[in-house]
């Protein structure tokens, strides 16, 4: 057995079976063990980001990481954006970055970098492979790492030797992922005095807080106790729709953000950060508490966190009588007319089945999606977590493959998607079953609108040159049939309509250009 | 005026003049300061790949630096790919990297990242503006760096206050770039010494010494002395064609590399480091060199390699009479039957018009083409340095950018393609005079190859869904028509010819997929 079956065999040994790849030649006797090994599902992406951002998507939804499988430091540096928008959503993941074999290092090869520098500010935790016979122990810790809560990023460097060569090295143990630490009976009692001041109070959520079981904890507190429930702006993965309980987002425009905290008094936190601007403005703050708010973190965001919302329950003698206030499921009318970001919420809340997937990229144009959506069918709901556009199509295929009996619907802007394009071949190799909206305003609207934030003047010639996708129109129609998805083009709110109707209706991946 | 306004003064006092831009919120007031400067040209990419590997392609061809303007650590992490390109093709370089303003990192917000680590791997030189007072000056230093010879990468960051804050600090005094350095007479005389030994000689070229004058003086001196010239594998920039001195490259593969190089006693190298393998493959060398072969450095890449050229013609006597072997201008006639890699480089030959900027990413397809094309008119050929794929689309742009008179013939593999396939965009945003050809064999080919020569097994399931495009075959037209490039798909010679003639004799984009 070489290096590279050995490794494999520790992957599939602690359950990581999936490996989204894009491999090169220092990584081709990794691709002959994984032919050796049918119990790992390889998927292909024709870009890293692909690979990178496919991988975050699943874990999402899978609870556990894959493996990616990237080509030296130029293939890593490719999948660099992806893995920061991971990192910041607390993503686990393990990168298998092959290198050149160890001896040929120092023939300073075209292709030869310095591979740790590029994976260190992305990963949490960076190694090397010293050589076949430590390559499962690399591994194992590698797994180790990623699994730790909430979820780590792991990337593994394998030299091309370290892969080829034979080696008689046992598999090594692999440890069961460590139980998530509880709080500690102090903290509790700190968020018990806290929420019993009368001062107003809100409790932040963030990463497994997010999902319907602490959710509804979370909403007795609530409802007894009249804290008030807040999420970061970007989250991993929310659980919501009819029978939840919802929560808002600490909304993206400064101004915004500032008004919907502005009588916080002090802010509990579950796992989140305290929210500060997505960007400095000139002018403006940087933290969007108000003065003089106090911040208590009640746990991390790699504790038990339902288990933190229960005790914090109980120590504030909430009955069990208390039920929380939750969606009841309503759906408008279809919408006519013009098509607008607000006509196509308003199809999607009308139309979306139960127990999809969102995944939302969509930046300007989906900002109040998000409003439409609290009383839909049950959903997950995926954003951007780290602000590296170009997360959105490569989110789905992880989540579809994650998921394979639930629909994804990508909702994407024109903009962040031609950032990982090249997603859609891999929708259309695997037959995927995930819906993409792009909403083809083509421009980078989001940057209008910080042009004018930050106080720069009205764009000009340049600045025009630089912000906007018309000239020529990108005609995303034929770009997802040049990678094998089929599609439909939406004007009008009714011709929406029926093109999303269509592809919920039927299995396989569905582009919807939806111009504005 | 403030620092942005002050940055785009001190790169145009230095003629830096095109500016390839992927921006975000952090570099509104650099856009906005751009738009008070028409002399400026900007060029959006979709993608910072694009942008990267077009600033590449635009330096080798203008010979001087453009900037570009990327967006905190992921848009820089999207361009690294390219950058790690150009920096082993020696391509000058300013990479504009927008940061958080300073007081903002404290709240490590969503796209905080630590850009000083990602950047060093692939530059060399870093700097960070420390404020508006300084942004001349450190830009001063980037530009200063960029154009040591024969080319540096300079990657400056600039936080966004140092752009929006208002300067009254002078612009910066913008040093010429330095002469380049002549060799010392020693390295001069051993090189005498050494191709009057009598023993077998090769002179290894590169950088500049592969322009047109210089390799006149070295086919004087291999006509004068028997000496073997030869050039790397891959080279960022070589004047070849009829009425020029034909050199000949050490090829990709390891057995034909070291069966050209088995002869040579000694080498000597101008600018050149001694040929490696790309790759190491179990059991082969990875110096291509016989053993005992020496190795004399007579000049380094940055000196002035005509002038050391001109200095050992003179150093051994060669009389002005000598004159060196060059081409005859000889075209093949136009090929017929089945479309193959040589019936597209003869078509290629046949076809290719005066003063052709061929970009060449074609990788296993076009690997006989550089054969084909030796006795064409005068042109200039470029190539993928780094081996990072995704180079050559948008080395096309840049290079159509810096000569706008000439024909770009780019030549593009449909893996290393689909890398950077947004440039095609840029390509008819700008209208730039680009003739894509596509060698669609659907799949990487080059990895079926790799897979048999690291000693692996015949691909099986897996690995055939890593190395093969195929199931959905990308559909070239199609995604060039998404993006506004006209195309036609040719699956004969004939066919191919008269796509090609076409396209040869109007200006403006035009893309042929060529099935394989």
């Amino acid at each position: 057995m070489n290096g590279a079956d050995l490794l494999c065999d520790t992957l599939l040994a602690a359950g990581v079976d999936t490996c989204f790849a894009n491999p090169g030649t220092s990584e081709m006797h990794f691709v002959a063990a994984l032919d050796r090994k049918p119990a790992m599902r390889c998927v292909l992406g024709l870009f890293e980001g692909v690979v990178t951002g496919a991988a975050d998507g699943y874990a999402r939804m899978a609870d556990k990481p894959a493996a990616t499988l990237l080509h030296l430091g130029p293939g890593l540096a490719n999948g660099l954006a992806n893995v920061h928008n991971a990192k910041r959503g607390r993503t686990p993941m393990i990168n298998i970055v092959g290198d050149h074999a160890t001896y040929h290092l120092k023939h300073d090869a075209p292709l030869t970098t310095d591979i740790e520098s590029l994976a260190r500010p992305m990963s949490h935790w960076v190694g090397r492979v010293a050589s076949a016979d430590t390559v499962s122990r690399d591994a194992a810790q590698a797994i180790a790492q990623a699994r730790t809560a909430p979820g780590r990023i792991a990337t593994l460097i394998l030299p091309a030797d370290a892969a080829w060569n034979e080696t008689s090295a046992p598999l090594a143990t692999i440890a069961p992922p460590l139980p998530r630490p509880k709080v500690l009976q102090p903290h509790i009692s700190a968020a018990v005095a806290a929420i019993r001041s009368g001062k107003r109070t809100t409790l932040m959520l963030s990463d497994a807080a997010l999902r319907g079981p602490a959710l509804e904890v979370a909403g007795r507190i609530a409802k007894a106790t009249g804290v008030r429930l807040i999420a970061q702006q970007s989250n991993a993965r929310m659980e919501r729709g009819a029978g939840r309980v919802a929560i808002e987002r600490v909304p993206y425009p400064v101004d915004q953000a500032l008004a919907a905290l502005k009588d916080v008094e002090q802010l509990i936190s579950l796992g989140a950060k305290p929210p500060v601007a997505f960007f400095a403005y000139p002018g403006k703050p940087g933290s969007m508490l108000p003065d003089g708010c106090s911040v208590l973190q009640l746990a991390d965001p790699g504790d038990d966190l339902l288990h933190a919302l229960q005790w914090l329950a109980d120590e504030l003698g909430i009955a069990p009588s208390v039920k929380p206030d939750v969606m009841e499921l309503q759906r408008p009318p279809l919408p006519t007319g013009a098509l607008t970001p607000a006509s196509i919420a308003t199809a999607l809340a009308a139309l979306m089945p139960e127990q999809a997937i969102v995944c939302d990229e969509s930046v300007t144009s989906g900002r109040n999606l998000f409003q439409f959506t609290r009383t839909v069918p049950q959903h997950d709901y995926l954003q951007l977590t780290g602000g590296a556009i170009g997360g959105g199509l490569p989110m789905a295929v992880g989540a579809a493959i994650a998921c394979p009996d639930r629909k994804v619907i990508s909702l994407e802007a024109d903009g962040s998607g031609m950032y990982t394009l090249q997603a859609l071949w891999t929708q259309a190799r695997e037959q995927l079953d995930v819906v993409t909206v792009v909403f083809a305003n083509r421009s980078y609207a989001i940057l209008h609108g910080e042009l004018r934030s930050v106080g720069a003047a009205a764009p000009g010639e340049n600045a025009r040159r630089m912000l906007d996708l018309d000239n020529p129109a990108l005609q995303w129609t034929q770009l997802a049939a040049g990678m094998g998805v089929e599609s439909g083009r939406a004007t009008t709110a009714e011709s929406f309509c029926e093109l999303l109707r269509g592809a919920l209706s039927r299995r396989g991946p569905f582009l919807i250009e939806a111009v504005l």
